[in-house]
């Protein structure tokens, strides 16, 4: 409770989930966080292999194939009388839970009804920068609030300077004029995003990052949005408008048809069980 | 660990200290409580009365005479495959700790160097209502490295629209042109700086909230930070230039000195063992 991690937010985290006993993507979540602990000033003195191995014997403990894999580095305990964040310890922990999909198959038929919600702008880069992982999430709280006051599921922030930013935990994708755009800037760079980018490029459809106006989005063929714990997520609504025809696209339904494809045959998969002791892989 | 007041910063607090064995102000910190739990829309089913009961039952098991009293409302366990923060059950909790004085006598004598540091702007109201206290420090922690990595103590952090705002957990105050002056907008409204405010009415000191440049910062006669664990603290320096002659000044310690001359004579002193178990104030 005396955490500078929950009394003053300082801290990173990042979430892997494994799929079928491995970990989807492990070495990307680890590089996010080793940047998130570097620019933060973190430092757990655990080494990645010790992490990785922390991270691999968890999820072997606790039996299960399919979870979500939460590990964090907060500065540590307050130390009293100062506000020097440099005397503090800082601290690695972690938790394994069982991966409860966000988006079941009925949920996912619906898809989110999304608000863009321009009064509470997402916290500006300049403050905390989103690039590394944080829990600041004050924005997003009270923007989901205002969404769900307004009879939606998830707002849908704007970035300062009035540009489609994030949702809460989730990149947003559109689909352009047979393209599909994420935000490039005022947003953490998600793995999801990353993961529906590569298959889309695959599928020979054209995606990229670069700027994504609310008119854009409003206008846009498809929508969705990516995180971990649902891989996408279909946005059926816009404002009370719909998004196409008001049902999950094609493109969006291949693209998460065909992530689970690949998951399936252990795309991006490491085995928890390919992971000895001393944190290495030895696949 | 699975809280969400720590994975997203989704919780405020206040910290009250107690001096001599009595609250100081326990009722304005309780009024900003649960303005700010109001505003985030949590609600952790215990009435004022038995906060205030909890509170003094803490004090009076701790033995502590003096002592900070930190108290805190959390949404909550996450629920897995949702990011709805209403299906949460909203946590209470407190913790008493030693008071040690932020600015023992030599460290007051010296004061604090701060560094203006433009390019960490505060977080935006828009995003983040200040008036509702809450853990989100980033911006507070970058500027803090930036200050120490100049040389300096502090941060003092500006508004995005480039006027002084506060520093980590202190409002700023300046002696400009004979009057006080501490920011109006974009910042926690600090009882530390209220208690400043009515000692310097009774000694005939003009003390007002305003806007506050950093040009005006940089001339005035006299700077100082208040927060609950120190009261006051002088700022001698600002981006290497003494402030006045570089020693504390004598407006800033006649309000040091009588703020302590006042709380020892009971002044706005809640004694721990005049509240009773129902948490009703017996005085």
């Amino acid at each position: 409770m005396r955490d500078l991690g929950l009394m003053y937010a300082d801290m990173t985290y990042d979430v892997v989930h494994t799929w079928r006993g491995g970990f989807f993507r492990l070495e990307d979540h680890l590089d996010r966080f080793f940047a998130s602990m570097a620019g933060l000033r973190l430092d757990p003195r655990l080494t990645r292999n010790e992490i990785r191995a922390i991270l691999a014997r968890l999820v072997r403990d606790s039996g299960l194939e399919d979870s979500l894999v939460y590990f964090a580095c907060t500065r540590g305990m307050t130390v009293p009388g100062t506000r020097d964040p440099r005397l503090s310890r800082n601290r690695f922990f972690a938790t394994v839970t069982p991966l409860v999909l966000r988006g079941q198959p009925a949920q996912m038929r619906r898809g989110q009804h999304a608000m863009v919600v321009p009064e509470v702008p997402r916290i500006a880069s300049a403050s905390v920068n989103p690039l590394w992982k944080n829990s600041h999430w004050g924005d997003f709280l009270r923007a989901t609030f205002a969404a769900q006051d307004a009879g939606g599921d998830v707002p849908i922030l704007l970035t300062h300077t009035g540009d489609v930013a994030e949702a809460p935990g989730f990149n947003v994708v559109a689909l352009v004029d047979g393209e599909l755009i994420s935000p490039d800037s005022g947003v953490l760079p998600g793995i999801s995003c990353r993961s529906m980018f590569e298959i889309a490029q695959e599928l020979g459809i054209p995606a990229r990052y670069g700027r994504l106006s609310p008119a854009a989005l409003r206008g846009a063929a498809e929508v969705f949005l990516t995180a971990t714990s649902c891989g996408l997520f279909p946005v059926t609504r816009i404002d009370g408008a719909p998004v196409g025809d008001g049902r999950p696209g094609q493109v969006t339904t291949r693209l998460l048809n065909t992530y689970y494809r690949k998951k399936n045959t252990g795309w991006h998969i490491t085995p928890a069980g390919a992971i000895n002791q001393a944190g290495e892989c030895e696949q």
